[in-house]
């Protein structure tokens, strides 16, 4: 996707104009706008309709961390890799804490899957895969600042996650069980996206590569709402999972 | 995606039992049976749909001559590289010849889009662009014998574009003029896909590799699949293109 080309030598943005352009990105196309997650919030799915979903989801969660371990390998300063490692950890655990992958693994069988299914991957659609897959690309193939960007999702998903839990406590109480996950996203995910926003603002020399940030961080978001286009066409709509994925349990919807 | 079991020390499947269970992956996953195909060749889609079409595989075509770029830089042996160079070559043209990119940019122009703007890729589904470059992770981090299987849907083309041929003088002849890029295909798939069986079939010394050769096939089909799932929740159903996404004239569909 080409980067919107602005004016030659066009002002630097300051640090407030800068997060408003990011947070107006989120405003157009964020995924917390997406009518399966209008569905979900309104309690209007069903048991499996939200089985789909842990499932394709758990594909991108045990995905973060290695997305989060190229761009280690990739920061120059071990102050950046110190900073940036807490990802990982906070995905994969440490001998304190059991990790977001193990957590979503329980908010799978809160909906009732099996583990080990949802870890073997079986039935995941394929679509799911593509757009995962495009975040390792990007945070291969871009610039170190436009992998951070890439992150800055981090910066609209404390708010996603308080409504979510709200009205999952209240549509579909059998999850409840299955909250922390997003309990202890509610703390990473501002912190986190503090770090990155302060990166991208001060690596960002010229008005040209705060445009390019501002497209990883669209690029992002496209990513995010790709997976609930195909979970909504396969699932929700009279659609057809392709051959091979996962298949709802017949049930009143 | 894992490849399918088979036995510890199962038998090498005969160049007759491999070729049948390739042809058995497209029987169940190649994207002929795709009901945006379906509708396409009853006479059922929109001009506006069939921009969307031309528009989104436009994206798909540019790319093959990239995909097959990178296979040739992996060809170990000049004989093997001169035999696939005729792909790059078949899709980039050279003195004699437009090109496949360019004679699809025709049928995109038959189509009533403008070449420049589908050429500049505006309007792109994210899930095209995510679909079209798992097909380049696939020929880039696969070995060489998964990357040429992954080609091996020209086993299946011949047919679905001489149907598509028919049909689409039948259904859409302000398209006619447009149809230089599946005329070539014509030849050029059947010849690209004998060479790309033999070599997968002489270069697969076990089982587990034949199984390998066939799982990137089914991922291929999936790939295919994947950007007319794409198509039809955006511009079929009463879907929603992505924001900054195609969008149709307001037309009798």
């Amino acid at each position: 996707m080409a980067v919107r080309s602005v004016e030659e030598n066009a002002a630097l943005l300051s640090f407030d104009e800068l997060r408003a352009q990011l947070r107006a990105v989120g405003e157009e196309r964020y995924h917390h706008q997406h009518p399966f997650h209008l569905m979900m919030h309104e309690g209007r799915l069903s048991r499996g309709q939200l089985q789909a979903w842990a499932l394709n989801r758990y594909y991108y969660q045990s995905m973060i961390p290695i997305k989060d371990s190229i761009i280690l390998s990739r920061g120059p300063e071990p102050v950046f890799r110190r900073a940036w490692r807490k990802r990982v950890v906070d995905h994969d655990g440490d001998a304190t804490s059991e990790g977001g992958i193990k957590r979503w693994l329980k908010l799978a069988e809160a909906s009732g899957l099996n583990a080990d299914q949802v870890r073997a991957g079986t039935g995941i659609l394929p679509a799911t895969r593509f757009a995962v897959n495009e975040y390792l690309n990007i945070v291969r193939s871009r610039s170190l600042l436009e992998a951070v960007a890439s992150s800055l999702t981090e910066l609209f998903s404390r708010d996603l996650i308080t409504l979510r839990m709200e009205k999952m406590r209240q549509h579909y109480p059998w999850l409840s069980g299955g909250l922390d996950y997003f309990e202890a996203r509610l703390t990473q995910a501002p912190e986190d996206a503090k770090f990155a926003i302060n990166y991208v603002f001060e690596n960002a020399k010229t008005r040209h590569e705060q445009e390019l940030a501002t497209q990883s961080l669209r690029d992002k978001c496209d990513i995010l709402w790709a997976q609930l286009d195909a979970l909504y066409f396969a699932y929700v709509q009279p659609g057809w999972p392709p051959p091979g994925a996962f298949r709802m349990k017949e049930e009143g919807a």
